[in-house]
């Protein structure tokens, strides 16, 4: 049931993709959808009768490869990076290495202009100690490094630098779609002013002759994420693949840059990291994260060129949140001196609407969404092809997706890919209509008014704190317990934040903040690694909690390890984890789980378990839990393991909740929901505005007076939603995929 | 089947527990089961009807228990320990600490007569570092240690020294059969001269009271294993609990008499560990490693008065590899000092056979046979009551400690315990005097002849090497994966010794050996911990392997975490480990396992894996396992994971085999065994001597000319063995439990 409105729900804020020779069907479904732009996708050119037919047109430029001759002639001007050889084990004195073995030899080539003495490092990995250079000399002809006095079964790596020769996009892009003997296109480096001037020469003419169209996406700015090909695809295509890392933003010249303006020298391992890279799963290096600083203000520098152009020329500059978005980022607090006006982001799940709508300092959020009108989907299944059912899985991405858009404000949303292939789908021709009512309907709703929220804030605690808000490194990747968290958060009517260690640190915990959650494993960021050391951290949400703060641990939260001690906040979580090292010492014995009212099996009565109707399923979880004494309840354990799953603790005014893992469900989403308004101690405003149906979810909109009720599931579901008195509740009923708006 | 042999197999090697007040049963036993030495139990003393009946009488004696009006009375030389007090998290800048809060106040009163300041310590655990003495004062009267300048929300530890008033073992057996008020036995310390006084004249006059004891059985020496018990025994009676630890052996002397021969200062922490203690399965510090060598020395210093004096009144001394047993090592190669005449060591596993016969030192090993005649066994299920099957229960026991008794000489064997118990259970009686039979025959086997063993040596690598061969630390705990594979060992016909990594940097591998089996989690003894921090262990054994040797590696071999690495021996074994770092790092796509040759899927068909037939069990083994290239064969992985469970791989001219985990079971036991053989490239010379059906071994003594076929199993099984030719077989039919002798 849809309620009636006056926004006009038929036109607006809707981006399609046209496709040159469809110009009837992309005219007819602009019309249908309610596009109000028109976008070419990469590689397509919009015919004049598209172009003229009084939409806005949308065209997508992506600068660093945009320059093929001149990228062709100034081969020390493509992009760069750090790659660390495999390692070799010495069996003499001289030990010979094969720098690019093992790495696809298309998308690299070693980079021996610039003084390998200077910019390389080799290590001798069983002593973890550098080699001294004059132990070693490259040979450019054979692409070798010679290591002199090696020590027999020691291994030795080299660090060294290369040009990357194939831009990574186009390089996907040209091999999955096998596309022959097609240009292999490569990225420039902006970092040099040559290649500034060519850019923005290149800009100035693209302007010029695109007089129809108005928003100029770039794709995305200058520096992809890291990923780095091996020389064998079938088994190990992926050598190193990191959406945040700053790997491919390295030179000579921005190491000499960065010197100059921080004090200090970067070396080659820095970045190596004995091949970890600087993985955003991982917690980051205070090294790194000033080198990340120095390469954002340089993007935000000479960004702002570009996009000044842009505005010279009357059009709009938007930018897409992914491909060559390193430097960009879009939680940053500067991001706004970029100068754009929109931001767009492909979305798979909640917590990336989230993420897009997170960001400050743009005016425009779009979202692209799934299904991208592609023959076939990312694992190759089928969409637009026989046996696919595209209506189907929009639906489903949609009710993933839609859970962020009730709770955040989205301006536009938007598909990609080619539009004829939608022709024999004309149920997906109407979904996507209605699917776009449904989108600008609950624009209007946050037009003039916020949903209402929990009374009191949540943050996620992390090594990257909102930098990295609402995303982890990328789309959602299994065995990453926060993206699982995240994809919860982002649907539930809770006001969350994202702070850092420095954060906390610097001001200790945001006013207003009741609930810290601290989500991860030890050593990530996520859980926090290595900023767990910094005493002022354990003290600081240590009196926190004590003095009535809320912590949710989930998998190891606080984990750095100390003899004696894993998690850094036991006493606050009244648990720690044995990581093998106490088999001799004894364990509490706590009373087990029994059975909940629901009878369920191994599962303790409580508020938080209150919804629990089956085992709790949280994937991979954390085992060796043990609990500190009799004031820890568990409410779950391992199935036949003396290992809690979840535990309550209350320390000194505030309380503590333990997830040994999470895995995102209808059923883990309330169990967190739950968990959470327990820690805070607000159970007794639990059922305001609450659905009954662990599938629903309820969001109302108090100024607008809209109760949305959204169905999360791809059955048809009834639930009791309770009004904000926390007393009146009304019955719904939910098609499958479908939402309810009640007057309230 | 048993054959015919010229050995009387019905008398001798013996030993009977003797029970006052059932004479004619001890008597009539003593001939069923041709015990030549009846022994009086803990607490009974032997009337003078079995006493003069022509046996040998031993009896048992544990001197630091022995003298308790003196121990009463000079409570400053009772034995003592560091405990670490439960964190108290301050809130205040003056914090308390209960010091014996959470411990058992009946075994532990706090130590203030020796400097507090002196010997304490107080640890900020949130900085890591000491509090300075000035900062902190304790208060005997009321138990506490007050901190001052403390920061809230930092946890505070004391580290403070105790005297145990009760004994653990007679506080054990106390506290376990209800003993109610009869008194608590406290333990001296003989590290006092004074107390050496003492005990060695109660010991002159216990020999001249004992004129008819033949054998004095020590129980054992001086120092229990260390057993730190809980306030709340319901809850958490053993807070620290390990066989092989020195903590109870600590006073402020020792400390002394150490600082002035090692000529520096050992401090609490050395101890305590932040908790930890210093557990056997943990890698050892060196610093206690100097320690333990000390005590060992004072043990066997003092230890050899007490034998002396045994040995003056003409009769034997015995050890108890157990219980007060710390400071003895009976695998140190200073054992012999001692001048112990037996060594008896209670048995419930066949690694606990090899442990007692690989005492060197000593002439007789003798074993201690379960079940015990008690009611009730170790975990309360009935043995000699109504619904035990003690027949049954010491068939299984037989069985595995057989295993080890046909690889390695055992002089003597016995009972322990009530016997009057067995009355009910005649055919309990009878089945003890056909096992005493097996076992005469068994050791009359290894008196002029050794078993074969493949040609070729393996060598279990850990921190402890041969200091701990044959045990982890006590009896069988789950979850150590090193007691399965000792237990695994123990039976097979294979020459294993036992080195540590010092061993390997001091002098190379062994000569003659041909397979390291390295195996354990990260940071224990057993896989190494910190010891694979120098680098001449990993460089020694990967040239060694290069060079034609061969590893076997369990678990987290050569674990030890540096950036991109967390096995040294990732070369060698052809894999590593991702502990959660490596999420951004591409993993090579192995060849997965198929089925093998008996239909097993996700077995891949392989020398090692010809015997399996169904899916592997390694318990709870590890996850992450990643292969380095191609050249690693995976030939199972873990269920629904793209982690190897067995995998092999050629290094140089060497092999090696990868377990993920271990557990002991037939199956496994002939995995571990093909693993070795082919790690050792002896797969030429495998089926001799060998038997087809896992669940039965067969060992040759090749000058006997006897082939002694066993079955492992409670069932009857038929097995092909194969003879020294390597082709002729011959089928062997066994009864359960039951045992064939082939002349060949």
């Amino acid at each position: 049931m849809m309620s009636t409105t006056t926004t006009d729900l038929t036109r607006g804020d809707f981006t399609l993709p046209g496709e040159a020779g469809y110009e009837q069907l992309t005219l007819r479904l602009a019309k249908k959808w309610g596009a109000d732009t028109i976008r070419d996708s990469d590689g397509t050119q919009l015919s004049p009768e598209i172009v003229q037919a009084g939409y806005d047109i949308y065209s997508t430029v992506c600068l660093v490869r945009s320059v093929q001759p001149w990228a062709r002639e100034n081969r020390d001007k493509l992009q760069q990076n750090f790659l660390m050889s495999y390692p070799v084990v010495a069996e003499k004195a001289t030990t010979a290495i094969t720098l690019l073995k093992g790495y696809f030899t298309e998308q690299f080539v070693v980079n021996f202009k610039d003084n390998p003495k200077r910019w390389w490092q080799v290590f001798d990995r069983a002593t973890g100690k550098e080699v001294p250079a004059r132990k070693w000399s490259a040979n450019e002809k054979k692409g070798i490094v010679t290591v002199t006095d090696t020590e027999p079964g020691h291994s030795y790596t080299v660090n060294f630098l290369v040009f990357r020769i194939w831009e990574e996009i186009s390089m996907y892009n040209h091999l999955t779609n096998d596309w022959g003997d097609r240009e292999h296109l490569a990225a420039v480096d902006p970092m040099h002013p040559e290649t500034q001037q060519v850019l923005l020469a290149f800009l100035e003419k693209w302007l010029r002759e695109h007089p129809d169209t108005k928003v100029v996406r770039f794709t995305s700015m200058f520096y992809n994420f890291s990923w780095f090909w091996g020389a064998d695809r079938a088994t190990l295509r992926d050598v190193y693949s990191d959406w945040g890392d700053y790997e491919m933003t390295v030179s000579p010249r921005a190491l000499k840059l960065f010197e100059k303006r921080y004090g200090y020298r970067l070396t080659s391992e820095d970045f190596v990291n004995g091949g970890l890279y600087n993985s955003t799963h991982n917690a980051p290096s205070r090294r790194y994260r000033d080198y990340m600083e120095f390469i954002h203000d340089f993007v935000i520098e000479f960004g702002r060129k570009c996009i000044d152009l842009v505005h010279q020329h009357e059009k709009k500059a938007y930018v897409f949140y992914d491909d060559h978005w390193i430097g960009v980022e879009p939680s940053s607090g500067r991001f706004g001196e970029f100068g754009f006006d929109g931001l767009i982001k492909c979305v798979f799940n909640a917590f990336e609407v989230r993420l897009c709508a997170h960001s400050k300092g743009v005016e425009t959020h779009e979202l692209r969404l799934h299904p991208y009108l592609f023959p076939t989907g990312l694992k190759g299944e089928p969409t637009f092809k026989d046996g696919g059912n595209p209506t189907l899985d929009a639906k489903n991405f949609w009710i993933d997706a839609r859970r962020g858009i009730v709770r955040a404000p989205i301006d536009r949303i938007g598909l990609g890919g080619y539009l004829s292939l939608v022709e024999p789908f004309p149920d997906f021709q109407d979904y996507i209509e209605q699917l776009a009512k449904e989108f600008r309907l609950l624009k209007s709703f946050h037009a003039s008014d916020r949903p209402w929220t929990a009374p009191f804030k949540v943050a996620v605690l992390t090594a990257w704190g909102d930098l990295r808000a609402w995303t982890c490194s990328g789309h959602f990747t299994p065995g990453v317990e926060l993206y699982d968290v995240l994809e919860s958060l982002a649907g539930l009517p809770l006001d969350v934040q994202f702070i850092s260690f420095d954060d906390v640190v610097k001001a200790g915990v945001p006013r207003g903040v009741k609930v810290i959650v601290n989500c991860g494993r030890a050593g990530t960021a996520w859980s926090g690694g290595h900023y767990w050391s910094d005493p002022r951290v354990e003290a600081t949400l240590t009196e926190w909690v004590r003095k009535g703060g809320a912590l949710v641990g989930i998998g190891e939260p606080s984990a750095l390890s100390q003899p004696g001690r894993n998690f850094r906040l036991a006493q606050v979580l009244g648990l720690d984890r044995d990581r093998g090292e106490r088999i001799a010492n004894g364990k509490y014995n706590y009373v087990a789980p029994a059975k909940n009212a629901r009878g369920v099996e191994g599962v303790t009565e409580h508020f938080i378990t209150a919804d629990v109707a089956g085992a709790l399923d949280f994937a991979k979880d954390v085992d060796g839990i043990f609990v500190l004494g009799g004031d820890t309840q568990v409410l779950a354990e391992r199935a036949g393991e003396k290992s809690p799953k979840l535990a309550t603790h209350a320390f000194g005014k505030g309380r503590s909740v333990y997830f040994s893992g999470f895995k995102v469900s209808h059923e883990n989403t309330r169990l967190l929901h739950r968990a959470i308004v327990w820690a805070a101690a607000q159970e007794s405003g639990w059922s305001v505005w609450s659905s009954s149906n662990v599938k629903t979810e309820a969001t109302v909109f108090p100024k607008a007076g809209k109760l949305v009720v959204i169905n999360n599931a791809g059955t048809d579901e009834e639930t009791v939603v309770t009004l904000g008195d926390g007393k009146t509740t009304k019955r719904v009923k939910l098609e499958a995929h479908g939402i309810a708006i009640l007057e309230v």
